[in-house]
């Protein structure tokens, strides 16, 4: 399954979720992205901070550590060490150590902490995908933090999964409203230099009791494009939009949104954020969102477990084969080695 | 410990048990076989189907899947495969996928299911011991299933330790009626091109509690034959005959027949069954035979783990040295030697 | 982390604490030591037997076996060996096989019982360091046995803790009295041929609660001089000596004596004894020592168990930074290599 070879598993040049806004505060959150220890915490003024996790006086992880002030100060024989990663403070002498942790550069942006993992000169907030267009941190707009998963499974299965929606028909098919028909939606594939987006369109679907609960004052048939598309290896949006069939007025738009993390190179983490511009002040939509994806999660986790297991023994297993569904997450995996290998020949120069 | 090299720790044109008949149903019952992941059914006609366990199109286990008429349906993306393991259908498009699932021959003979794991073409019946001879599937005989179980140990410790009875004496000591005599008995060997049996005789035994357990009318002392019979990788009987000393008559014969079917490398699984010509529809005698392997097997199994779990770490261990009594197992480990060396070289050929 | 690197993470030639007086018996002791598993048990006339724990018969670990008279008897078959490891009985045949379990020197002493691993004949009492020196088996001093415990990190960890007492400021803040003080002592370090000590000196401490419970009667501040002495792989010393500030008279001594005996190259088996020289009948100060042991050692296990996760795994790690106050803990490092190369050397003529 590509690409999967160590030992670049995964592009660096990139922003990765590493929390919930709200996951990081004056304590240390600790967590490991792209196989690295890292420790997140606020300053005194409020902003981020994102450091290595690993104390290298005598690698003692730093999230059993605790924060001074602005200064991280290592549990073990209390190094401290500033936001830029600087010692400055060595308790057991006067003067601090030429030690220093490596610094992350960060944005906080809609609702969420986005930490860069390449080189932090070219680290630059336009290179993350425009998150407001999908609603989130956006007025007009609702949104729901699902609970944070790990999954011991690598994150290109979880690509996998979320462009290929046929599963819904299969996977989810008690959970989803509606599963069983999306596995047969022909769908179209746009293409633009940044996304890929594979959409399914409905027209004329009657009414039924998923979209009556959405749109309780709505009669008559409602037209429907459904997205999976892929923004960046870090991000992937699912849902659409509902339109009158009459009018071919929008009704209201229902993101999903997927945030993949790479843990390591055989785990990843997994954040849904679900944003909506209808009926933002709802609780009942809001409880509907959480409820279906605390449902469908352990599904998708249940299969991508289940593979990882299978790839990562030694036992044998079948040549890999493909249908037409794949074209979108095949183009990924492409897009996705293309930039890997874009990557390693830069620094090779 | 030989034969245990890798990469080819067993030979495969075998017929291995697979499952107990009871456990093949029309739902999907998954396995591993000689490393094989393998899921197992019953058509509607009732026939037993095995194919691979993996879905081709994303590897995902078919045990997590569902049995569709006579067709597997894969739980992920709904791949449907008919029981010679053609594609028959693709959710997503009107025609079905080239992919097929490896299809393996099976018997149900005997209360059990046998499957064959090496080509095709040479899956021959005839291969199969006579399973009628100890009693299995045969008028006149009361048989046991007693439960499954799955050692982590590799199978050839389960064989040199079915060959090797002198342990009775030991790790039996308080299981096995009149154990601490079985280590000091004479045996001779008993050699055939199929077989090999080391045959334990005693005679004129006085009478004791547990020959009177199981015929209670009978009076005076008896001569008792015990085998420790190797019949090809996948099965050992052990048990014998008792004869009233006076006469010579024959009466009865209790069989434990040992079905060891390689899960991966090093782990095994481990069917026991017991078949009887005497006192057949006695539940008294049922019940005590079920009692003796629930108390027997977890011995062995701690044996058996604790050799693997040496055998499989890095750790030193001493040179392996043997006795009289290892006569019957090391000459098991040469056939099994010899018979994976002759599969290899007729695959090189 | 040095010294680390397989396939000889440890000198051989060594005396290592395998077991406290008490827990070997005329039942047989399993443990590991140096990746090496042994079986402990006395003779019926009370002296200590250290062999193999595994009988070269069929690799059945011994720990699962039992003593008969002075010989052990492998729970598998009942292959019987004597005090010095000779084969003297195997069950299924008359004579006994040529087969031999290792035998491993061993000296009881200062209530515990040390195991050379390194070849018989170069065992010499001398090279175990002076117990009684310390307070151990020696008249005039109460000893306490701590818990033994079992740590999942390389045993060079737990030399590195103990020669850094600076950590106690940090990862024993809460536990250990005036310990926030710890880590800005100075310390000089006293080397000798056999020992590495580094000494920390206070003059004119003021009274306070600690002191007080040591030593209740006393009046005025106080000297103290604290140690922490590396004796040898297997055996450090931290602790010192009370004096009165007015007099220079010693009031009393308490020595923490810690016995390291790697289990594998990255576990290790830690025993604390605390001994003493004052009130050496006062249940109380036995309790006071005996709890904060018991506060402290999960602390340390938490911090070594921590690293050696960093140390184990394939992720990358900073490049280790060393200060002053890891003086002793180096030096102990390049005499720990010394020995280990000296020893390869010798082998290797």
């Amino acid at each position: 399954m590509t690409p999967s070879a160590e030992p670049q598993p995964y592009p660096r040049r990139q922003w990765w979720m590493a929390a919930y806004s709200h996951e990081v505060t004056r304590a240390l959150f600790g967590t490991t992205v792209l196989g690295e220890k890292i420790v997140l915490y606020r300053t005194e003024a409020g902003s981020v901070v994102a450091l290595s996790g690993l104390c290298p006086h005598r690698m003692f992880p730093l999230d059993l550590s605790r924060v001074v002030g602005d200064t991280v100060q290592c549990g073990y024989h209390g190094f401290r060490f500033d936001p830029t990663g600087r010692c400055v403070e060595v308790p057991s002498q006067p003067e601090p150590s030429p030690a220093v942790l490596k610094s992350y550069p960060v944005i906080e942006q809609g609702g969420a902490v986005w930490l860069w993992t390449g080189e932090p000169e070219l680290a630059d907030p336009k290179r993350l995908p425009d998150l407001g267009a999908m609603g989130l941190g956006q007025a007009g707009w609702g949104v729901e933090h699902h609970p944070r998963s790990l999954l011991k499974g690598r994150y290109t299965l979880l690509i996998d999964n979320l462009l290929d929606l046929s599963h819904a028909s299969f996977l989810h098919e008690h959970t989803i409203p509606k599963a069983e028909a999306v596995a047969r939606v022909p769908h179209e594939l746009i293409a633009t230099e940044q996304s890929l987006n594979l959409r399914r369109l409905g027209c004329g679907i009657p009414p039924n009791p998923f979209f009556k609960l959405l749109f309780p004052a709505h009669e008559g048939s409602v037209d429907q494009s459904f997205d999976a598309e892929y923004l960046c290896p870090a991000l992937i949006r699912t849902g659409g939009t509902l339109y009158d069939s009459a009018s071919g007025q929008p009704l209201g738009t229902l993101n999903f949104i997927h945030a993949i993390t790479p843990e390591t190179p055989t785990s990843v983490h997994y954040f849904v954020m679900t944003a909506r511009n209808f009926r933002t002040d709802d609780p009942a939509i809001t409880a509907l969102n959480l409820k279906m994806g605390q449902a469908i999660q352990p599904q998708d986790t249940l299969a991508i477990e289940a593979i990882e297991a299978v790839l990562s023994s030694a036992l044998p297993r079948p040549v890999e084969v493909s249908v037409k569904a794949d074209v979108g997450a095949i183009q990924v995996r492409r897009r996705l080695e293309a930039q890997i290998r874009a990557e390693a020949a830069s620094l090779a120069r």
